[in-house]
């Protein structure tokens, strides 16, 4: 073996506390798994569910502590604000129509933020959050964690150098099949807040997984699109939003894209793959296969650059822990982000100005936003017959 | 080795001439190739160049007789359907606005067709033709080849027999990046053509690659799409048509489909694919390995079908030459469709009825005028701002 | 997303020490990285090199307490044996030629052992070992950690479950490249120990790499060879131990296997596989891509089962955090392997037996010297000109 | 499309006949598949069966004329030899047993030999037909068709040119399953004589496809093993003959390798792959997925190399005739032999010397002698209990 293994080097860990994510929650653990995995950030309260016996135990599931167990939000907010040991930065696991009026209540008790995405239920409170953010001057991270895979970055650093030249094409997907079937209507709880307007809010499936695919673009390309055109599709009856989105994008640069996501597809389970052409050289990714990134300089032999191997560079080894070939996945990427966010944080209670590259690397509030004009436009543009629409800038 | 191999089993070969691929040519070669492959047709004629000395020296290189060569397409039909060994078909291979008045002239003599996709430069052209063929009762087979894949002809009657339930979404792909820098500016003679609307029509991209996607999405799923909207672009600069293509489909059924189609997009020789997603199970199916079919049934693990392989059925060995594994390819789709037309051919003459497997199996003028309907919405689309379009039926 | 993340579900952590892994060190922080994974276990002690300030610095680096930070193995013992909050168990992932005595040490103090692999320099060591291991009752896992992947232990399930039939043929590699150019004569750490017989013992190559190859087929097939013939070379001038193993493998149940190691084939970073076909169906694993597991029944379709997906069993499902395609890899492998070693540790110290199925997913004192005579074995036939070699029983 | 296609050059079509592939055999057809792609060779006579009414149907099947029907190849020697237009070549395609005096009949007669593979069913008859085969100054190709295919072809080149630095590793593979139940017993013909020592030879796994991977490896490479150790099997109860071989290679270079065939391996139908490391880079090559060569220097990224594609040299593109991604396979591989042996027979009937590359390009004598030696070797270290045996120079 030859590489090296990077643990954390600062025995001082960023203290947390976590809104939603209790028992029977999904991507509450995750991160939970995420933020354990450097050993740089420790939870250490939490409002896990609104209801207070459920919020009870499942801090104790945990290891959070009785006292700082909270069923409220709110209640939770104002006590940690208040501790000399409270709680530096919180994350927001809860579904997407929460995420802003927590969000505001900790951006109100100055505590910095680490939110899911989507942003937020609708438009609206994205927009009113950027603001009070903005004002704030508070870190406001947001969990497109897909930005925090190495080969990623690695990708956003060769587009960054010129190595594809100008980017001409732009073709992200997330395809799954979990919503084959109806379950939403036979009460999987995950699949029911998901396709609820009132909790995910004008789109499931854009912004379940689309989103993610949306953001990956915009973040290895460093472009938004500006008009695109979408057309959305409930396939299952009874549903109440959509499970299939297609969407054509038009970028100011002269680029064009393509952006696909579906829940309705069998036999893929999470195919999220990112695929950008430029006048030079074509690269390709797949979440699946997240350790190698497919290079094809125009007139060259196709190249397999794999994370921990030869001719990879600093973006992607700066965040890496195993060699090549001992696999990292989700888990890696996610913790990357993670690790970026909680150094953001630290920095800016230390008062010191953040290295420039950390503020890149990590998806915040306005990354967030664009998310939501970009589901915004799409659904838009479905309702108008799937005409061309602009994206608010 | 436990697999027999076909050989021809009637020594009378089908009779044939070839308009079009003289020295230089491209296309026409490959045509030889595959009508060779199953001994079954002979080429005995050919105007292979409208330059005299091109045209004899051309048929020379390929062993057709002196006197059958001819520099005339009409002289040619005319003269061979005067001969009593003259052909009994005709194989076209010009440019794209070659193909409407060579088979005119040979659908006049009596003659039946194979002709090379795009049917015409023109949907007017298109649209005479068909009534020609009509008329004329003739064989009218246009070669798009990759119909003739055994692992094509397998998903083509999987989607048949129910496997995927209802179709929901068709996504079909050719991706290339042959034309990324200006080389039709530069005088190679393959993209000159093909970019110069004069001979090629209202579309390059489209019509050289995007047809083939499109015919093959058709060909499996039994479907064409109603109405489109169109993104073409023209990336590089000078380029008189679009080297560029997304297309947004919906179908009559409810199903929806993304048609990607591209010349320019590095590390892409020849990825043409298709993927359909049903209620009930997803099919998967990538040119650039053809011999093996994705297949997964919602709730099942994914299968992996080869062709020769276990759970193949009659679609794919009834076309199938070799062992599982022992790859076929390219030229063997090919053959397979020459080795139907010839077929159709054959049996027309004795007049015979055809089997109507063997009918279906066949591109005919139907499925060349429908190619060329979607360009011709595809481009109304994209002059249209990229508005939704209804495709004439 | 469908997918339920397990947490920690006790909030009592089991308390360990390490002996090695300080700076410079490669594998220890890995083993860190896969206890802090399930947030059981929690490291409080380290003896983690022999240099006293490198002990020091590297024990503050990761947060153990100044007192507890140890430069001799024989005292952290001693003194953590006597503590009330001592640890309850000690990870050992030093080079190869202290494992026995660190291991006997902690064995002396009562103290529970997760030891990395091989299990030591020597044979003898090994079986010293093993007799005191045996009279102590002691839990002693071995890191063999590639057991630990979630697809292999459902490999290992089927194949008790008789899926494949009777077993004929195993085929396991561990190819990799890093020792391509002599840089262990240019004084890179890691290859200098590793191919340096008084540290790493009578192989390097097998040692290193190929004992993990033959450990995984061990677990999956619930077999081991007793007779091996092996072709060893050192490929690289200078190097002192081999670099390359070829060895073929006879099974008392007729089965018949082949292993090969390989630290010089360029362009394999970590590429560890395994292969194995029975009278019924074979079954093929790589572990760089080790999400899933190629299944062929013969006769039928091959099946790719991926881990999270539809009919993946209980063996993997026990093991699994993420959602199948959201990738887990080499941590959660290794994580699996400390939960299961803790989980056997607690159950001794509270005097519980164990689940049956635990004890057998935990690579033990009998698999460490199992690898260990494997290797003698395979030493003693390339010493004997390749001839054929009992393995002791 | 930008790439050309040969069509045969000459009008003057070599002649040729067939001995064996009549009705129920495999390969025959396959042979004739291959020599009809290019347009260069006509079949005109065959002894296709020693049944003279299925010589006589078997030969009506395929278009030869009633009098060039025989059903004695001794009778086919002499009667050929004597007429004006008689044959220039003759095509083995019998049961190994009778290659040898097939033959040795038609060297006899003064005609070029292009003869399946093995050689002969024993070393005798191999060596014997060396020395006619030497005597007669006359061509003897043999059809180890894989060495056809354009990527090894370039491999080869590659590895001639250096590219990989000097040889160290050599794994090559042949992976079956068809004969995983005992269908030779139960009355399958191809499986029946293959398993018949009386027809077969000493090896069947070996003479069937061991052959294939040993001509591979030493074709691409250029090396031969001068010492094996081998362990044969025969898995299935009543067989006559081994159906798994695994076998260790020393070379007199120092290259060591491991050659595995098998034909009981559900899940594999002909996965034939060729593995080379040397001090600078390595080559894999796998004939399911003939078209591309991964190429890996030591140091930079793995390269994927597809024929057609950027960076492919001569050694592929002379023998290229699609595009890359318009996939080629085992017929032209095939057909590329073909095509180089029949200009062999050319030359030499014209009293010219050939190209010395179209000499190495294709198997003789030689190469079936050598794998002859290999078979003989293997059986003799398997009798003596898989000892290293020497292989006969």
């Amino acid at each position: 073996m030859v590489h090296a293994t990077n643990d954390a080097i600062e025995t001082r860990k960023l203290r947390v506390g976590m809104v939603g994510g209790g028992r029977e929650a999904f991507i509450g653990a995750v991160h939970r798994l995420a933020m354990r995995l450097d050993d740089r950030i420790q939870l250490v309260a939490g409002a896990l569910s609104s209801d207070p016996e459920r919020a009870r135990l499942s801090a104790a599931d945990i290891g959070i502590a009785a006292d700082r167990a909270y069923s409220s939000y709110q209640e939770m907010a104002k006590a940690e604000a208040a501790r000399a040991d409270g709680i530096e930065g919180v994350v927001i696991v809860t579904p997407n129509h929460m995420h802003a009026p927590v969000a505001a209540a900790f951006l109100d008790a100055g505590i910095d933020i680490i939110c899911d995405k989507p942003l937020s239920a609708t438009l609206q409170q994205a927009e009113d959050l950027a603001r009070r953010a903005a004002k704030s001057g508070l870190v406001f991270a947001v969990t497109l964690n897909n930005t925090g895979y190495a080969m990623v970055r690695e990708a956003r650093a060769m587009v960054a150098s010129g190595a594809l030249g100008k980017i001409r094409i732009v073709r992200a997907e997330y395809i799954q099949d979990w919503l084959t079937l109806p379950i939403d209507a036979d009460g999987q709880k995950q699949a029911e807040w998901r396709t609820d307007p009132a909790r995910a809010g004008r789109s499931a499936c854009l912004a379940d997984i689309g989103v993610h695919a949306y953001s990956l673009a915009q973040f290895v390309t460093g472009q938004m699109p500006d008009a695109i055109a979408a057309d959305l599709t409930t396939f299952v009856p009874g549903r109440r939003l959509d499970d299939n989105a297609h969407v054509l994008m038009r970028y100011a640069s002269g680029a064009r894209g393509v952006l696909i996501a579906s829940q309705v597809s069998p036999g893929n389970y999470n195919r999220l793959s990112l695929k950008i052409y430029g006048e030079k050289a074509g690269l390709e990714w797949f979440a699946h296969e997240p350790e190698v990134l497919h290079f094809a300089a125009f007139g060259e032999p196709a190249r397999t650059l794999t994370r921990g191997g030869p001719g990879v560079g600093q973006a992607a080894g700066s965040v890496s822990r195993m060699p090549a070939e001992h696999p990292e996945g989700y888990v890696e990427g996610f913790a990357n982000l993670y690790r970026d966010a909680a150094a953001l944080i630290a920095a800016r209670r230390a008062g010191r100005t953040p290295d420039p590259a950390l503020v890149a690397a990590v998806p915040n509030i306005h990354d967030g936003l664009a998310g939501m004009r970009f589901i915004e436009a799409a659904v838009d543009s479905h309702e108008n017959g799937g005409a061309w629409t602009t994206i608010a800038a």
